[in-house]
């Protein structure tokens, strides 16, 4: 987990990525680069930007390096992109990112079913792929979504044992980080707070983002559980933009909308505009005009008088 | 606030009167009874069956003393109603409610617009009702609400010293409890977990209910901190009927589905049966078939293999 101060933390955009791999319909390039200059501007400062899987597979991504080389010309900001496999993280780097997103299944179904790889499998493409980028591109991270983490919706419970045992795993594969990814919205904050303490019991300050679905409802109050936990990197997508297409039933990031707006109230600091955030769906409705967009925050508008931290006796 | 065990909590059903007040058309009688059987049937086991309000000023609660007498032989349920003065009061009184529910402004200007009186003049109503209920019906409750209690949409902030001053002042005037309500969904999991601090330290366990709205997405997680706080009683609207129809673009309470989700996932007992509080949706839609129905965890299901309080280790 980065050091950063108490009232500080990063929301890592992954509508790019998450959001737009879910939907069937491509966006434009020039769209997905006024999007991604628009959540720039909004002042986030980590996006991921796309994934570097075969055209073939998800055509929605097949202009991946296009947004990173564009990216990668916003200053201070972090380009990620998902790479599912050493080949995916060779173009990556090729391109430029800056870090890299592997998926990693807690569940051995659903490893099968997302990445057609066994886990042990999975955890040699993690220790292939940290090589190639310790070769390459030694500045650039490697982080480790572990996803299903919270429970599965083919094998139903994932033993918290096993999510621990991948975690150390991909650490000793090469791995800066890994983050918990409730990839079914199967979370709950008892359970996320608990996962999260043995994490960074297990393996410390590399415990990555939260990952939250809102599939139940539940996607903020399973943030403030990480947060309340000492997590300070949150994966959320503009409009609540996609989900993960294999597990289905699924559905339902993190609206960043809502969750910006928690942290901003809690005086909590995203350094991230609300008013501007909300334009960043100008863009994305734009490249996908038949796409419903979530996010009630932008629905009901910012509180009378709202400042942020405010609220205060 | 009731003494409860730490991992029990009481979800306390406000859609009869706070959902039903908010929709224009109104329910037929026989229809509603059918819900709030079908409430009591999932294991709810305090309901606010309607409010004694003129029916002339609100023609959809005109029926709550039939709603009070029929859910008055559900064995074990607290039935509640709102009373927003003396003369509801007596009225709700004979119909022989346990309990009676007082909304008690926070903001000057919302007590003008919802209750037409000021905040000194409904102190004085709690007062009159505390003292006809000595009278008339010791055993029944008095449960003061403290509305826009974390903002208002007329007035923005609202003061935290003067939350306290007015539970106290409420408690002063002879209510048993005081609730904080976010009429607005304004408030944010760290103002709920501060003012909840304050009540308690200023009424001990006459601190009451959270009501919470989902105006903008963090009715669960304002839950969850007000919960973490020691709160045990939780108010929630099935299907998420409802709101505030005097604080214009508030409306959105807390969803029953998800609220007991949340919680049963926990390991947090509600009593509360998942799949009979879903049926409950049935009797309410036939009886409002116009009327949109909210709650995610309705729309995707339990997870697979759920088992409350699972997903342990």
């Amino acid at each position: 987990m980065p050091i950063s101060p108490e009232n500080h933390v990063l929301i890592s955009e992954v509508g790019p990525r998450d959001g737009l791999q879910s939907v069937p319909r491509t966006m434009a390039t020039a769209h997905k680069l006024r999007w991604i200059t628009a959540l720039y501007d909004a002042g986030l400062r980590e996006i991921e930007v796309g994934s570097f899987v075969p055209a073939s597979y998800l055509p929605q991504m097949a202009d991946t390096a296009e947004m990173v080389k564009h990216a990668t010309t916003l200053p201070g900001l972090t380009v990620m992109a998902l790479v599912p496999n050493r080949r995916g993280a060779q173009r990556a780097l090729e391109a430029g990112v800056h870090k890299l997103s592997l998926p990693v299944s807690a569940s051995a179904a659903h490893s099968l079913a997302n990445v057609r790889k066994t886990r042990e499998e999975m955890i040699e493409e993690v220790r292939a792929i940290a090589a190639l980028r310790r070769h390459l591109a030694p500045d650039v991270g490697v982080e480790v979504g572990i996803s299903t983490a919270f429970g599965c919706t083919l094998q139903g419970h994932v033993p918290e044992d096993e999510v621990m045992w991948l975690a150390e795993q991909c650490m000793e594969a090469g791995a800066d980080e890994a983050g918990l990814s409730d990839t079914a919205g199967y979370a709950n904050p008892a359970q996320v707070r608990r996962l999260f303490r043995r994490l960074r019991a297990e393996i410390g300050n590399k415990a990555g983002a939260a990952h939250m679905h809102n599939t139940r409802g539940l996607g903020l109050a399973n943030c403030l559980a990480a947060y309340e936990e000492g997590v300070r990197t949150f994966d959320a997508s503009l409009g609540g933009l996609g989900g993960c297409p294999y597990a289905p039933g699924a559905s339902g990031n993190v609206v960043t909308e809502d969750l910006v707006f928690m942290f901003e109230a809690m005086g909590v600091n995203t350094g991230v505009d609300l008013p501007r955030l909300f334009a960043a769906r100008v863009p994305l409705h734009a490249g996908l005009p038949d796409e419903p967009l979530y996010g009630m925050t932008p629905e009901a508008g910012l509180p009378k008088n709202f400042v942020r931290g405010s609220q205060h006796a």
